[in-house]
């Protein structure tokens, strides 16, 4: 078994668009957030989602949650760190922590589970099928 | 206590810009169907939304959550049921049913909390404050 | 030649996601509301979307504009009239306006020009390839 | 008269959500692009627009329009470059080129005009009632 390897954390600038009438980041933005974070660690871990999709290996959604803090405004940079606590072969999960990067406080807390499946939805045993995807998978895994 | 009043579920088609090169809705989306059905339900109770901020009270989503088990496509139209299990006159919990209406197929569940602040996110106790409030909410939650 | 025959306008709430910090809709969701309502066209003149990808038929936005009067708000429904001024049989374009139905106040206008092209982006020439369609078509369109 | 001076382009990655099912960005997403790289220009200028908000003055689009060349995909980044032809002192006009930063492709162009306004609407001299700001813009003019 590899070494667990760090992921550089995915960070930019909020949108004003993402702002709502309440004058901070619309909620529903933090879910897609986790989702730019975890498609830039595909492409850190050298698996760009487009390659994966390209493979016929599918990556969909199965739950995804957010616990809001303090509310992030417009004018402000988001830092994502993500964390994987599990990972079956089959099916994973990720932890995200969403800071301002640049007084380190924490606004949100989510996480979200995934599983591999092929165009038609068959789920895919990645560590039989695709064993290179299973491999960097496992190094980012923590025991 | 007056009786718990039905909700009529919110219904309405699915966008185009909904989707996502995977052909299907987006996950993000639902989270924002969620706060769509909900803002119903307050016009629906004789509270839109928008008179409650005019009222100084604002309300946060605290958490937001969605279980995806089938995917939605554009051409389909969405139903959100909503249920209140609990309500301590700070926080209310809101549970969501989301469906096909055509074929009563359930596509994926939901949860979000909220509380009731003042603009300077100071918490408010509706019953004493907003005593009109709290009883409009107390009759549609579940005993 | 038939007849033109009239589009109903679409219709809907405005959702708080829709709303910036600057306390009025986003001008981007005036493009995606001119998108529903096109779309919307589609389905009442017999030809929903969804089929008309199923044909292989791929109708893209060559450009899309929109001028902004008055403001739109979270608690408002706007409303959306069309017309077709142009149809060439491979290009048509549509005019927009965007109103609040309650006060008749009208908020925006707007233009969008589309083509009919197949999946790998071959211009279709409507008339021969898919007369139906494009007999649906010269009924909405202005002489 | 200062000299004109130039601004650096804004570029990042396409995120997953700005696709739909024709697999490619939603043409509306290009109408946000144009605002986050002018945006990104206030502050390149000195000027952050969280600061402009709080000195009262709103910069409200007053209309935008996007020509659709090639579409642009998930995995490729976009570049915005952006012109001023034309600045009033009451309102200003912008140019906006859409390319692929790794190919120079130009995939879209865009125009927005925007008016200088207080936050209850009313037009702002900025000559004179914001010199600081007039010379900041006059400086990323065109003659």
């Amino acid at each position: 078994m590899e070494e667990m390897q760090k992921i550089k954390p995915y960070s930019r600038k909020i949108a004003y668009y993402e702002t709502d009438q309440m004058g901070v980041v619309h909620h529903s933005n933090y879910i897609r957030w986790m989702e730019e974070a975890r498609l830039d660690f595909f492409e850190q871990a050298g698996l760009p989602y487009s390659e994966i999709e390209k493979r016929g290996i599918i990556i969909p959604v199965l739950s995804a949650s957010c616990k809001y803090q303090y509310a992030m405004r417009f004018g402000q940079r988001f830092e994502v760190t993500m964390r994987f606590p599990a990972f079956t072969g089959v099916k994973f999960h990720v932890l995200y922590e969403i800071r301002n990067p640049e007084t380190g406080k924490l606004h949100a807390t989510g996480e979200s589970s995934h599983g591999f499946v092929s165009r038609d939805m068959i789920p895919i045993r990645l560590k039989k099928e695709h064993p290179d995807v299973y491999e960097i998978m496992s190094k980012y895994v923590e025991e």
